[in-house]
């Protein structure tokens, strides 16, 4: 295993220090495990709390700060934080408008979540959850009933997040962060596995003359093996798959064409291009894009198109401010 | 040769056709080849131009906007653009206070800059030239006389754009890109190489447990092939170059780690990680920290270290507004 790490057991430790010590004006770490919390604690909304296993950077943490998430808790790579740590971060950013969790759809991670949420509420802390599943690639799959949360969170991350800057509700903040589940679709593939620094050895092996089509976020091989194409091709492929989920005739949408980790900003861009041409054709209006690293897995070589249907509110709040490590706007 | 294009041969175009259409907002392309310029020109300030080779994404095109720079000219994968390109850039972007061109020295790029500084000053535009040479590594290279400029960079589009539209004139926006280039060092390390598509193969060939230290930005391999250590001794390594070149002592720097392009986030924020605990221990303050790729070689799997040492002027600069594709303060 080659990676620029120390020591397998303690990268999610290391990396959790490095963010903090690299954002200090925007994110602290509580004292109970990786719990990432904003630095200035910001009352009189609703406060926001999502994570997952790590090795999805930036994702979560990088998106703690104004306009997005009050906190993010990371387990370890690919692996559902702890109820305890999601209690603590719970506690930690609740305020009396309640908290919303933001879950991908994974069983380990609802869980865990659920029994945080359990914790809290008996405590008196108002607690509302959502669930991501915007992974068109799967029905159910190894670790979900139902389909995978990927990088289609984000979105949920950042509308969500500009809508409980406004003060709004508990349950109007969990229903625009349901608005956005129920209008986004993604679907990705990869052409190199990533290696979990605990396992020591890739995720599954591929041919070089082979893709692994509709992946997950966590290593996992796709649904299906093709022989690699010219990536149009592919990504004609990814549309025609979200485009049969959801009806986006004549809307407007937000596209994120997300790296998976070590695919080169070249090579998102020349899929971004075909992309933008197969949405024209189909009289689909690109209101923003969003090209680069969202929701990664380690270094696997791949990508995911999300695409996010727009209405005038989600529009509003995808351009609101904001100010984390990862995301501006 | 296994990546997500359509043809070597329209890399480079079909990129650039990407960027656009993905950012509207920010940019467009001159008809005359992959000439970046402004979607909405400024005048009354000095208007400023970098470029050179593709496949260091995003730069130079993706810090094309308000704050940054007014034109990025992208020659073929880590080559350098043609004269003709940069003067038909120099030509768009012009204004009456002058063109500020930031080179990166290599020598194809110096030569290509100012024959086209030759021919827009016979149509009387005012252009004047700096040339960045933040690398540590190497003291002349293949490709250089003199140091090669990197990841350092990016401090000087950002900084630069920033003065220029301060409205200053060329010499005052010259001396503090001056400034800055004379204030910041870089030194990068690698363990996987990348692959030029009209090359069709890697760079150079490493050991499983061997790493290229000081690497330039063009795939090449480092100066010397050591044997692969926990990242926090590879970061001792690589900033004992950097302090050992230019006092630092008692100084507020602002921090780049910067990654090669495959490099996950876990593995770059655990490297400034130590990168923190070190500047600390020897009393120099980070002001601010910039994770992430800023100035990629492809695939290639490696990271740098820049450090920029600042003053007042510097740091108001630096924290000036900025709003471009891959850059937003």
């Amino acid at each position: 295993m080659k990676k620029f790490i120390n020591n397998p057991e303690l990268c999610e430790e290391q990396m959790v220090q490095g963010l903090v010590k690299a954002y200090p004006k925007y994110v602290k770490k509580l004292d109970c495990g990786n719990v990432i919390v904003r630095a200035n604690k910001k009352e009189n909304k609703v406060a926001l709390i999502s994570g997952g296993g790590s090795g999805h950077e930036p994702a979560h943490a990088g998106y703690v700060g104004c306009g997005m998430l009050d906190c993010a808790v990371a387990g370890a790579v690919f692996t559902s934080p702890t109820p305890d740590q999601i209690y603590e971060g719970i506690k930690a950013i609740a305020t009396d408008k309640g908290v919303l969790m933001i879950i991908k759809n994974y069983s380990g991670d609802i869980m865990n979540f659920e029994m945080a949420q359990e914790m809290a509420e008996m405590e008196g802390i108002k607690v509302a959850k959502v669930v991501t599943n915007d992974d068109v690639a799967v029905q159910n799959s190894t670790w979900t009933i139902g389909r995978r949360g990927v990088a289609g969170t984000v979105f949920v991350h950042k509308i969500t997040g500009a809508k409980a800057e406004t003060g709004a509700s508990l349950e109007e903040v969990q229903a625009t962060a349901q608005k956005v589940i129920d209008n986004v679709r993604t679907m990705g593939v990869a052409i190199r596995p990533c290696t979990v620094p605990a396992a020591g050895v890739p995720g599954f092996t591929i041919n070089e003359d082979e893709m692994e089509f509709g992946i997950g976020i966590h290593g996992e091989p796709g649904v299906e093996t093709r022989k690699l194409a010219p990536v149009d091709e592919i990504v004609d492929g990814l549309l025609e798959k979200i485009l049969a989920d959801l009806d986006y005739s004549s809307s407007e949408v937000a596209v994120m064409l997300n790296s998976a980790g070590a695919t080169p900003q070249m090579e998102l861009l020349i899929a971004y291009n075909h992309v933008a041409d197969v949405l024209a054709a189909k009289g689909i209006k690109v209101y923003k894009s969003f090209v680069g690293e969202y929701m990664t897995s380690l270094e696997m070589d791949g990508f995911s198109i999300s695409l996010l249907k727009l209405d005038d509110e989600l529009k509003a709040l995808l351009d609101a401010p904001a100010d984390t490590p990862a995301y501006k706007a």
